[in-house]
């Protein structure tokens, strides 16, 4: 069976909780690691925890002037400058900007949010890095519940466990996943003034990940009109009335279920 | 039967929504209000539905300086001049300081807050007007959701008819009611930094009004170490896990069952 060899072992891990400052758990489990950090240490590789927006964590908002799920567009990251000053870099992290092969794999603890793929994505692409993202929902503003701490927490864990397993040259078997894929987002309907004209059909409230039907309820307004989804295809909607996406007009994200395959894996200097 | 008929009829109503600027189901409800006043137009009345923290609302955040539950204590409550800089009475309601005697009743129409309750009070006594509240939840800071929207409406509406027939002389008969009162706050463990060092536990999670008992989970550190709740008696928790009281150190309010009982009442007009 044909094995992928082509990847390096991984030496350098950074962490990062509170990319948005108002999303508890990853600010609470960097916070935790940077006090206790034998849980996440492993041999061979270099695990450091930071907290990626501190004045945001001060003050429990999701970001101060600018959020930085929505900086590093494509335009932005043709001018590295900008990276420095704004990027999740900040004064915390002052090593990364000149580390572009030294840190293999960079994970972000941080609950509830897809969007942040995005800046991982850029970000990677220009730092040449291997950015992951784990996110953990649902969860209010600014709350720390125990059972997403807890999901957030084995994650981590695996992850480093599972790239320690790699670098001591384990091969693992080729796999496949079920996921979902972002389609579009879909807006709230607003009146003449700007305003809200419409709210989440309660059928809709709390169905992340469920199936929504051509001809399902998916807004209703005040005087009890239900706006229907009339797309042709069942999508799985996600981010389902979040807090944050108010400001930006979104009410969910459309998505789609995929199936994922990986060849079987090796690390390369075994 | 003995019928309590020392009590005026109700002319003037002021409904508040946005005490809070990120709780949104009574800045959603009196936008609407404003808009279509015939859902809350009653005959024999004046009702009137107000902003009452605008520039909160404005920025979708609890407050901007000062948490208007927190400015009626005593003390500012000696100093009258303070309530008209600061208070409820802000730049859309330039009536309430003049209006001891005509605002008969001042409906809160504002989601999932008990300590509003306090504010009511106070200035209630002041003003010598009736304040009520009505707080409906639990939904997320800055979310609208469907279900609360919808009870919060409804018992609006059902007030503003009581008021009507009341006004009318109906008599209503003498009842009981079971209500939780509350008995006192429970802080978070912190460590010696300030820090959190201890969430709530999973088990008490999601279980406002339901009983804890002397033994229950209460808390849980990153140790897994289990803090339970030491009382001597059954009480019934809510605001558990509140967002916006992690900067009160507040993790939730410790309640106890009582029953309530209101004589018959009727209008002294009639």
């Amino acid at each position: 069976m044909a094995v992928s060899s082509g990847v390096s072992a991984i030496r350098r891990v950074a962490i990062f909780g509170g990319t948005h400052g108002n999303e508890l758990t990853g600010v609470f489990l960097v916070k935790h690691w940077l006090e206790h950090e034998g849980e996440i240490t492993r041999s061979g590789m270099e695990v450091r925890p930071f907290i990626a927006n501190p004045k945001a964590v001060e003050k429990c908002v999701r970001y101060v002037d600018t959020d930085l799920n929505r900086v590093f567009d494509n335009q932005s990251l043709r001018r590295p400058a900008d990276i420095e000053c704004a990027g999740p870099t900040g004064e915390h992290v002052p090593t990364i900007p000149h580390a572009q092969t030294n840190i293999q794999v960079h994970w972000f603890a941080q609950p509830s949010r897809l969007a942040t793929v995005y800046m991982r994505k850029a970000v990677g692409k220009w730092l040449k890095l291997k950015l992951k993202g784990i996110e953990v929902g649902p969860q209010p503003q600014g709350v720390i519940r125990a059972d997403i701490l807890e999901k957030m927490r084995r994650m981590v864990i695996y992850a480093l466990n599972f790239m320690q397993e790699f670098n001591e040259g384990s091969e693992f078997p080729p796999c496949s996943i079920e996921v979902f894929k972002v389609l579009e987002k879909t807006s709230y309907p607003r009146n003449e003034n700007g305003e809200l004209a419409a709210i989440i059909h309660e059928n809709l409230q709390d169905q992340d990940w469920r199936a929504l039907n051509p001809g399902d309820p998916m807004f209703i307004t005040m005087d009890g009109k239900i706006i229907p989804y009339e797309g042709e295809h069942t999508v799985y909607p996600t981010f389902v009335n979040e807090a944050a996406y108010y400001e930006k007009n979104e009410a969910f994200f459309k998505t789609q279920k995929i199936t994922l395959s990986a060849q079987s894996v090796r690390c390369k200097s075994i």
